[in-house]
C-alpha cells in the first residue's frame, strides 16, 4: 500500500460544500502515480522507456462520507490484480484527522503499445509491481 | 431517455489526447440535470422546493473508446431504478458523427433531507420521474 | 461576436455556491472554439492543416457577479487584435435570464509551429478571422 | 512568501501535453490556502470565525513556459496589497527540478460579510497578514 496525502481546495468542492464526485477520480490518479513512483515504475518513465500506456477501462467509486474544504485526506492505493495485459488498483480515501473512511473504489487499466494495441505488461514492470505488493509470483 | 449534447473542449482532455477519465462524470451530471429538467423536476427546484438532495453513493464508468477534442458527443440518460429513498441513472456517451458508443456507466443516488438524513423520495417527484420513463407504477 | 451558450453544472460550482473562478477560463475556451468554428477556422483543423497552435500567453478575468448552479449563460467572444504572430480574444459572460454581465476577460495567444517556435499567423486564417470581425485589412 | 509544492497529474494536462491554462488558478488557490494557514489565518477559520469571505474580483495569469505531466512545481505566494476591504496575492509557479519560472500571476479579492456586502478586513486578520509579510503598518 502506498499513501498519498492531499489537501482539499475550494476548486475540488461543489455547492453542496463537499468534494465533487468526479474529483475523487483525480485523487485516485494522484494515488496511482505515487504508487508507481514508490514501486520504481514512475508512470512517465513507463510510457517513455517501455512504450506502453495504461488507459483506464473501468472505474468504480463508492461514496461513504463527504470530504470537505481544507480536509486533509490520505489516498491509500494498492494493486490487487496483475494480469497478462491489465492491472487493477484499489483505493481508499481516508480523512487524516479522524481516520474516517470517506470513499472507496477501484480502476482497471489495459496495457497498450504506441499503436494503441493491447500488449503484455513488460516483464520489468511486473517484477517491480509484484515486489511492491508482495503478490505471489 | 433524454439526450444531452456536449462539445469536447481542450480542458476536458489530457495529454493522451483524449477526454480525461474523471470528466465523463461531469458529462453524466449534465445528462442527469437535463433528464430531470425534461421530466419537469429540475434539480434546482427539487432542492429548493422539496427540500431534498440526491447525493451520489456510487458511480461506475466503463470506457470503451475515447472521446477526443472537439468531438460532438451525446449523453443518453435513463432512470432504471426508483426505490423508496434512492434512484439509479444509467448513461451512454455516444459520438454523434458515427454513433459509436464511447462510454457507459451508472450512478446511484440517495435521497436526503436538509439535515442530511435519508428520507423518502417526494411523491410528486416519483410521479414525474415514473411518467418520464414509463416505469411500472 | 460569436455567442456560445452554457448551462452551469454542479461540477462548475464551489462551496460558496457559485462558479469556481478557474472555470470561467473553461467557458472562455468554449467561446473561443465556437468563434473559430463560426469563422471557418475550426481550431482542430488549424492545428492539423496549418500546423500551427495558439497557446495562451496571458489570461485576465474580472469577476463582476457570480454565476450559479443551473444558470444559463452566454459567452460572447470577439477577436480584438490580430498581429503578425499573436491574437487576442475578449469575452463577456452574460446570464441569459436577465442579461446581467457576470464576467469579462481576455486571452492573448501566440502562434507557434510544430517545433513550438513562434511563427506568423497563416494568411488563410488571418483572412477568415478578419472577415469574421470586419477588422480593417 | 509561502511555498507550496504540487505534483502535476494527468488530470491537470490537456492534449497539448501541458497543464491546461485554467488549472494554474487551482494551483494559485492551493498557494493562497497555504499562505493563509502559515500566517495563522486559515481560510476555513476566517470564514467560520470572522464571518467574512474573500471572493476573487480579478485574476491575471502570464504563461512563460509550460508545466508538464509529473513535473514537481512550487507555487510561491505573496500578499502585495492589504487595503481596507480588499487584498491582493501574487504568485510565481516554478519548476523545482531546474528552478525555471513557468507562470506568474495575481488575484485581487474583496472582503464581504455573510450578507455578501463589502466589509472591512477584520483587524486580527490584517495583523496576522502584515506580520507574515513584514508589510509596513
Amino acid at each position: 500500500m502506498v499513501a498519498t496525502e492531499i489537501r482539499v481546495i475550494y476548486g475540488d468542492t461543489d455547492r453542496m460544500g463537499v468534494v465533487y464526485y468526479a474529483n475523487y477520480l483525480r485523487y485516485f490518479e494522484a494515488g496511482r502515480n505515487e504508487y508507481l513512483r514508490a514501486a520504481g515504475a514512475r508512470y512517465r518513465d513507463v510510457e517513455a522507456e517501455c512504450g506502453v500506456m495504461f488507459p483506464v477501462v473501468e472505474a468504480n467509486v463508492r461514496y461513504k462520507h463527504p470530504a470537505r474544504y481544507d480536509d486533509h485526506v490520505r489516498v491509500e492505493t494498492r494493486i490487487t490484480e496483475l494480469k497478462r495485459a491489465s492491472l487493477r488498483f484499489e483505493y481508499r480515501v481516508v480523512r487524516v484527522e479522524d481516520e474516517r473512511l470517506l470513499v472507496e473504489g477501484h480502476t482497471v487499466h489495459a496495457c497498450i503499445d504506441r499503436d494503441h494495441k493491447p500488449t503484455k505488461l513488460p516483464e520489468r514492470i511486473v517484477g517491480l509491481l509484484r515486489a511492491g505488493e508482495n503478490l505471489p509470483g
